[in-house]
């Protein structure tokens, strides 16, 4: 365990995956350069290297504007007790890369995060017999094609990933162009500050007929914007669902205030995830300045 | 294309991967002997194959009790128009599966679908050095098993598979005791029958403030039970949702067709995904039921 109170500690960000990566991109978008990223392998390793004070802060993809909710972040937040202290939104731009000298044509086989695969279904449609093999993460695969030394293989990874790791760009783009990820940064304390305008809270409510229906009803009565809700199963218990709810508001006003006591009342549990600054703004005009 | 007028095509019924699946459990389970089941590798391959009528039905998982929503099969929900006319649940029992002679301690790599790894993930905590590799189908890795003849590899399956393929359970029941996948049964006929008590259906709303409370007070208001929601992302549109929502009721009461209806009015588009019996029943008392 690291000392708490020591600089290194205090900025020091754990990130999936390695240099190149979305989740890298994301933590340099998001923090200075006086911050030091720690690559992870996986979404468990980070959660609990956080816990065991090895990392301050952590940046997490919790949603893609494509494919939805990155479910295994969200069960690991049920397990951990962490904030959400910020948010982040990447332009994911995937492109296809492969050895130097490797044609398109010569493609037999593709890794990449299993995001990365899905994110680019559409385009893989025009090459069915590729195989599509899911790996830790789009960096990750990038550094594994160019260690391979194989033109058979290929990888779905950011532009930054080709020049990293000496790759051909072998088809650019090949994702949807309105393609965005959403990250969380999160820290064993929460933040406040007055600017925060962003709530993000998890509910488990009784199972009877019209629970959400009740829950969501302060939400209109308080006049609170909410911004998305995502529904978990409860483990253990089938066709019983957890809630992941995303509004507007800042704990410090009274409508927030009074809302967040009245659905305390009305659920079985309220976990509060935290208070931050929104990133991410639905404004189907300016996408680029998501 | 089939002449959609023969027995053959009348009795012929889509499934993931092949015999020993899930799916193809969820199949013998729906259907009597005389109906035949074609195995596919993908979820697409189905909805393609039965909108050419190459099969007249289709099993497709939409959702686990522990990893949640199948989220491909949402989406493509949205693509085709197909309409759900029954439903299935299969309780899970993951083994872990190896050649004859395979030990536990052998193992470095295990293949199954993606969601059979997800599922026995406390599991795969004890082995943090085998290497998980996602496959099409559970069944399919354990074919895949069965021909490598390699003492160093397994897979996760059911224990039908085990028998079907001469492999080894080197490890049984490795997820939790509460693993049920719900299949829905496709076709591109709707069922109308006084005995289907479950609707599904897909919004989407306008993105304004409250546009979701609007729709679920319809719900509360026409005395409905709302069983399940789930959001997915407007594809092209980031942050914003569509949903498909569960519910009990026949089309042929009054106060189903009155609150459909009502929700139409109220959204940009309902989609009617089918009304049909339930089988997977939440009651906490009685899993063994579901």
């Amino acid at each position: 365990m690291n000392d708490v109170g020591n600089d290194d500690y205090k900025k020091s960000v754990g990130f999936l995956g390695v240099e190149g990566s979305y989740s890298h991109k994301a933590f340099t978008q998001y923090f200075d350069s006086s911050f030091k990223g720690c690559g992870y392998k996986s979404f468990r390793d980070i959660f609990e290297n956080l816990k065991l004070n090895n990392i301050c802060y952590a940046v997490l993809p919790i949603e893609n504007s494509s494919t939805g909710g990155i479910t295994e972040v969200y069960d690991l937040f049920l397990k951990y007790d962490f904030y959400i202290i910020g948010e982040e939104c990447v332009k994911v731009d995937h492109n296809l890369l492969g050895v130097m000298g490797a044609k398109i044509e010569d493609i037999q086989t593709v890794y990449s995060h299993s995001q990365g695969i899905s994110q680019c279904e559409e385009f893989f449609l025009s090459y069915p017999d590729w195989k599509l093999i899911p790996f830790e993460s789009t960096a990750g695969s990038a550094k594994f094609v160019q260690s391979s030394n194989d033109s058979s293989i290929a990888c779905v990874a950011a532009r930054e990933a080709a020049s990293l790791y000496g790759l051909n760009i072998l088809k650019e783009n090949i994702c949807s162009s309105y393609n965005y990820t959403r990250f969380v940064i999160i820290s064993r304390n929460e933040s406040q500050n007055s600017v925060n305008d962003k709530i993000s809270i998890q509910l488990s409510l009784s199972h009877t007929a019209g629970s959400l229906f009740k829950v969501l009803r302060h939400f209109e009565e308080n006049n609170i914007n909410m911004l998305k809700i995502e529904s978990r199963p409860v483990k253990g218990k089938p066709w019983e669902y957890n809630f992941f709810i995303d509004f507007t508001g800042n704990v410090s006003e009274d409508a927030t205030k009074t809302m967040l006591n009245e659905i305390k009342r009305e659920s079985v549990a309220l976990k509060f995830l935290g208070n931050y600054k929104s990133h991410c703004i639905k404004d189907s005009n300016n996408r680029e300045d998501l």
